[in-house]
Order: structure tokens, then sequence, then C-alpha cells
């Protein structure tokens, strides 16, 4: 029965959506489409950047694993994600990992926004303390174990902690600007809140930024679907808003 | 012939929603619901900070209006923005407006995101320099004229310009501290692009942020609609996502 | 024969100062002298702010000692940091610290300022990485021990690592709002350089700032003395420059 | 009979340096001398940026003309700063100015430290507001008749206002950025607030900054003498600190 109402459901969407589009070429006079600006790919300047590569997020285990796990099967955001970080290594690209920690004081917090609340609520990415790493092997704050080859092989630069969802209060900006890179891929854990944050922010920065859409995923909560704000923002707001084989492939051609 | 199909489409959608929320119950275990922060509405602390009240987005003959007028008379934005800055005045709320120039050299930058392009190539909010103002009157730069007793009475503070879509390039964060500022009512053009990127600066930097959420209208272009995109994550990410009425109630009591 | 030149030298400066003293008074009409604003200090709203408490700066072991010593030991640096964090302690001002610490990809920063370069090339504040503290303890990156009971309380807030001299890089901002810290006492190494940086940053971030002139010390190299610019600029730019006799006096009557 | 005096205290003074300097080379094998990294300096992403160059510091009927005509007469300042305008242009060197503007509501600030009171009380770099140009040509805040030439030439670019000392609260960073800019050549008035503030934020930010030490001037007030911490701050923090001279030799050669 279910089924069958999703069954209508979607194709009086698709009829509805075609109509709508066909009405929107009346006014193309007067509405441009968006353009895509794109960006050149070249390991001299341009570095992956990947937010938040956790447990919590990413792994079955972790505390927020139920809120992001529908949208993590759609995108195969695990296999993307390690697909960039192979890809990036392999071509000479720098790569930066800005994580999320939280400490027993950031609890104590006065205020915050609702996924604020609930971060701190799941208790995510919880550690003992900026000097201690007691419980942190394995636990939902460290990096997935298949991400562990790349991300801890002494060339990766990982930054301090993002507190929030940018890097406004992290060295993300100067690390970059210290290894000379002007343009960012980026991608990570999750499309509306942390990574598109840091889209924002990058951009503010005066970087050049593109996300890669499907090595991302975003929480669904009361009925709210973070993946679809994401890939709206990500594509009105980025340089380019590109696919894991699209970029793959731009970084493979990149130097020759 | 259209508007039935609307229907259907509304028919079916609202029952896939009742069916998704009812098997949404049954994980309730695991997901709690978005929790609601809420905040405080206090003259004393917090402020009504209103972004791109300017007439390229909100007059019928600015350069922006086509992208967004149906957004725009969804959420009878013209209207709530002026209800904001009112009440404001009235309840004796500081009022901080964020607009957005554009100078000659700014179209020579040499990179930039999608819709950055797009504002360059509609020419939006062109000014003849920051020391100029030659033809602004009344230009897509000015202010709407039914605003300016609120803007132009001396008390409202006018920040810098933005550059991009948030604050981070002008004295916004500066002047609502140095005014003794901690909280923030926002409103104003365009939701997923200005506002939003001042929502999130702002909570970043310390403030506590709510967002009203028909007092805001956002571009549809290549069919992704801004609106969509700003709904879920002002809800998502600001202590509280109020509608015109809700937050107007709020600042009525707020010195009883 | 030293000696005695050092005392002419010192008498005619003290004679010079006086005429120019005098020569000043004359024009006294034009310039009125700097002014004193003073800041209000209440445990409620104000937090001591302490940079780089380390060894490598405090320690006679620390590789950056040589620099500092004749500084600390005549401004009594050591034991007026610790009285400051006693004080703060007792009186229930909440204390944030802000460490300095490089990473061995830090080394392969493509560029730098002259300061820079040395504190690279002293190895100063050198940990493994952000998530390794092996051979942490003790080291020139550790705090002084004698700051541990204050630092190591489960109360005070550890910012991460500054990376140059100012917070823009960490979460230091946030962390003070976050708390509702409005006005900060700012102390710790080394004067001209973290401390000074620190003042300045928060005072563009909107906090009220105060510096302790004498808990806090600088280099002297190639006949450049830190200390000195320290005092001017902290006399001018900061809203009180105290002696930490003054602000623990100011500190202990705050609740009364 | 005070030349007299000055010239005992100028002897003794180099007196006590030299045997201060031979006592140094005893503790040689302990304190490295500074590094000098200096900056290759080129037109493709080097620009140079004058901070404050109006009529309230650099005219005899600036208002703040006292605190600072001394030094502006020692080091050549006005002259200085006009040979790096007309050599940048010459050379084609970016420029970019970042003025100081106070509006009426910045008067209306709760709270500033000292200089920020002097400046207000002077009523410095006064304006009737953001969106008013009644009264500013000519005045104080305006830029002086013989820089003019250069800045308003429709090349030079005119951030918005900073509002304290650095450039934190304008477009400085954004619009460097945009250009392709990572290194910069920074001079103006005054040496150890806005100059000084800008070399420390351009830096945090990831610019590679060299102080041209002679084309900027400081206030002397209170005995405190801003050149002499301006100075000394540049030598240990910029990548270089150059006189005018140096800077020109390398702009000219830069293309060759």
């Amino acid at each position: 029965m279910r089924k069958i109402l999703q069954c209508i459901f979607l194709f009086s969407f698709i009829v509805t959506l075609d109509l709508y589009c066909f009405n929107q070429n009346s006014v193309a006079a007067q509405i441009k489409p968006l353009p895509t600006p794109g960006m050149k790919v070249d390991p001299k300047n341009t570095a992956l950047v990947i937010t938040d590569p956790q447990n919590d997020f990413l792994s079955p285990d972790g505390v927020a694993w139920n809120l992001v796990k529908d949208s993590v099967a759609k995108n195969h955001t695990i296999e993307n994600i390690e697909l960039l970080l192979k890809t990036a290594k392999v071509n000479n690209f720098k790569v930066f990992v800005s994580p999320h920690y939280y400490y027993p004081y950031d609890q104590k917090w006065r205020f915050g926004g609702a996924m604020e609340h609930s971060m701190h609520a799941l208790k995510m990415y919880q550690r003992k303390g900026p000097l201690s790493l007691e419980g942190f092997k394995g636990s939902g704050a460290d990096f997935l174990d298949r991400y562990k080859p790349y991300i801890e092989d002494g060339q990766t630069v990982i930054t301090s902690p993002h507190k929030i969802y940018g890097p406004e209060a992290n060295d993300l900006v100067l690390q970059l600007r210290k290894q000379g890179i002007t343009s960012v891929i980026l991608a990570g854990m999750s499309g509306n809140l942390c990574v598109e944050s840091h889209m924002r922010e990058l951009i503010e920065q005066g970087f050049e930024v593109s996300v890669v859409h499907d090595a991302t995923a975003a929480a669904k909560i009361n009925n709210l679907d973070g993946d679809i704000a994401a890939k709206i923002n990500f594509r009105m707001i980025a340089s380019a808003s590109w696919s894991t084989n699209e970029i793959i492939d731009k970084m493979k051609s990149s130097h020759r």
C-alpha cells in the first residue's frame, strides 16, 4: 500500500516538475541559467579538504549514524571519501583534515543552536580534553580505520578542531595559505552543516572552492533533509559541485 | 489542468509524509527530535539585523526581481521586513542593516562561485565607488523607499557592505559588540545566500541567533529553490526559526 | 668603567626626559594627555586569559629562555602569572589558556616573518602532532609545573593552539563568548608578540581588554627590546595597562 | 643648553650601546641573531597597501597633526608615501588603500581602549554617515590632495573603512585574495596602531608582509613614542622592514 502511494507521489512529482520546467522556459528570456564557473585543479595550488571523517557519523556504532545512514548509503559517502583521499595522495595533492572534537567544558556552553544541542545531547565527538587521548582510539571522535593510512601518513595536515560547523575557530585557513593553496576540493561530513559552513567560510576568505556532492551526506531529522539543502547551496555558491567521479578524473589528468 | 495535477501532487505528498512520519515513530527510540532552544528577546542585548533590504531584490524594477519574486510573494517578504523594522523601533530594539554593494573593481575579481558570477552579470548592487553616491538614489543598490524612514533615522547602524554573502568582510560583528549586543534576530534578503551566511558567521562568532523565516525570500534558478534550502538550514542551525508574527509578539512583550 | 658610563647615560637620560617633559607642557593646550578608560572587573563577564605559560619561555631549560630571561627577572613574570592564576581561581574568575604548539608540518610552511623563523629554528613549542602526546610531558611545549594545579583543574579552558601570535586561528574568541565573557584581563608570554597580538585581536573582536604589564616579558634580540614596544602599545591600545598588584586588588574587591 | 645635554645623552647612549653589543657577543653562542627572511617583490602577486593616508594625520590642519608631526618630519613620511604610490603605479603593482572613517553612531560605542577614546575625543576621521559625503571633500577624513591622483585613478582599490586599527572589520583581505595577491608591502599611518595592526592581521591571514619603516609615523603622547614600538615590532614580526629607498629599488627591478 505504501509503495503504491509512493509511486503516485513520484509520478505526480515528475509531472509537476515537467510542467514547472516548461513554464520556466517561457521566462527564459528574463532569467539566465546559473553559470558553472568551474575551477582549475592543479596540485601546485589545489588541496583536498575533508571535514569530520569520524566514526560518530560514518561508523554504524557512531552516535549520529542513525541520523545520516540513509544519506550515506545513497551517496556511497564512505567509499567516495576514501576514493578522494587515495586519488589525492597518488596524484600529489596536499590533503587537509578539519576534525570535530568536543571537550568537557564545551558541554557547559551557555547557549547554542538546534543541532548544537543535538550534538551535545548525543555526546558526539567527545574527547576527555585537548591534552588527553585517553579512550580516543577507536572512539566516535577517532577517524574511520579505513581512512587512517591516508590521514596518519605524516603528510596530511590535521588542523585543530572546528567547534561549531565552520573553520572560523581553527587553523585551516592559515595552514592552507602557508602551503600556497588557493583552491580547495571540499568533501566530508555532514553536507549542510560542516561541509557547507567550510565552503562558505573558505569562499569569504578568498579561496576558490569546489564541493564533491556525493562524498558527503547529511542528517534527516524532523522531516528536514539536510542533503537537499546542501545540494542546492553547493550548486548555487561553489565554483563547481562535482561528483566523485568527475573530480577524480580531473585530479588524474591534472599533471599531464 | 496544471492546477489539478498540483492538487494530486500535494495530496500524495501529504499522504506520503504522514506515512513517513508514522514510520519514523518506530525509530523514535534511536533519533530524538530536533530540539528548539529558543532565545530570550530583550532590547538590552538583542538587536534586529536586516541584510540587503535593497531594490535589486525587492523592487519590480530590480535586476534580480525575477529570480525571487515568487518567493517574495509567497512569504510576504516586503511587508514582513517592514513590520520587523517598525516593531523593533517602537519597542526600542537596536537595528543594524548590512547592505550589499559592488564597485567597478569588484567586477574584476579573478574568480568566484556560481551566484557570484550571476550577481556580477546582472550588475546587482552597483555603485560607482565607495566614495561616490552618483546615481545611487533610487538605484538597485538603494534601500526600498518604504524602509527608509526606519533605516535613515540616524539611529540604525548601517554597516559597511558585505562583499560575498556573509559579514566576514564588514563591521557588523564589531558594531554589534560595541553596543553590547549578544543576541540577533535576523531577516532580509536572500534566504539561502546572505541571510544564511550571516546566520552561520554570527553563530561562529558566538552570537545567539534566531531567523525570521518569512521575512526573507530566495532565488529560484535552474530548478533549484533557495527557499527550501534556507528553511531547512534555519531550523537545523539557529536557536529558533520564527515567523514574523511570532517574533513580533516576543518583541512586544519583551519589556513588560 | 662600564658602570660609570651607564651612570652618565642614565643621568643624561633623566635630564633630557625632564627637559622633554617640561617642553611638552608648553604644548599641553594642543595635545591632551592619553585617557585611561579603565575597565570594570566582575567575575560575571570578565575572564583571565594567559598566553603561552610554557617551559620554552619560562623554564631555564626552555629553548627561548636566553631571549627573555632578563625581562622575566625584571618583571617577576613567573611569580606574577602564578599570582594572577591563584587570585582568579579564589575569586571565581574564569580562566582561559591559549597555548602555542608547533607540529612537524608547521616546520614546512613556505614563508614566515623574522621571529617565526627564529621560533622554528629554535624548535620552540614542538609536539609530535595534534593527536600525539609522546614526549610532551615536561617538554618545552608543556606548561610550567607550578601552573598546572590551576590550568589542569578541569575548569580552566585550554584553547586550541594559536599558530603565529594572535588567536585568529584558534577557538579563544568563541570559548569566551560561549561563556558570556565580554571583558578580558590579559597576561602571559611574550609581551610584544603573543600577548600584544591577543590584545589587538580581542579588541577588534569587540572585547574590553586590559593587560597586566608585569605578568609578561619579552625577547631582547639584535638590540631590539620587545618589552619596550609592548609597554608602549599596551598603554596606548588597551582599556588599561595594570600591574599585577593593581589587578589583584581589583579582582579581590570585585565581588563585594 | 638643551642641545648640549642632548649631545651628552646621545654620546653616552652610543657608548652604552657599543658596550652592550660587545657584551652580547659573548653570549652569541646562545642567542642567534634575528633572521631577515625578506620577500620576493613581483607585481604578479605583490601589492602596495597604504593605511590612513588622510588629512587628520598628515595635514597641518588635521586634528591629530600635533601628535605625529615630529615623527612625520623625521621619517619624511609624506614624501615617502607619495614615492611608494608613484613607484607602485609606474611599475604595475596593484595598490590598495585601507581608510579610517567614523560615523556618528561610532561615537556611541559603549567602551574602547585609550587611543580609541582619544580618536573619538579629537573627532578624527569624522564623516556624516556611510551614505553621506556632505562636508567630506577636503575634510580631515579625506585623502591628502597630493595622493589623490594615485588613489582616485579608478585602479586603486579603496576598501571599506577599518574601525579600530586592523583590517578585521573591512574587506582588505578579500580584495587582496580576489586579485591573487599573496605578498604585501605595507605603509601608511600610524606606525604602531593601524600599520602594525594591519601587519599582524595580514600575517595571521597567511600573507607575506614587509613594512616600509619610514613611510609611516607615529604619535608621541604621555612620553610614549609609538615610532619606537613600531620599529621594534616591524623588525621582529614582518618578513622585512625596509626603508622607502630599499623597497623602491626592489619594485623598479622586479620586472626585469
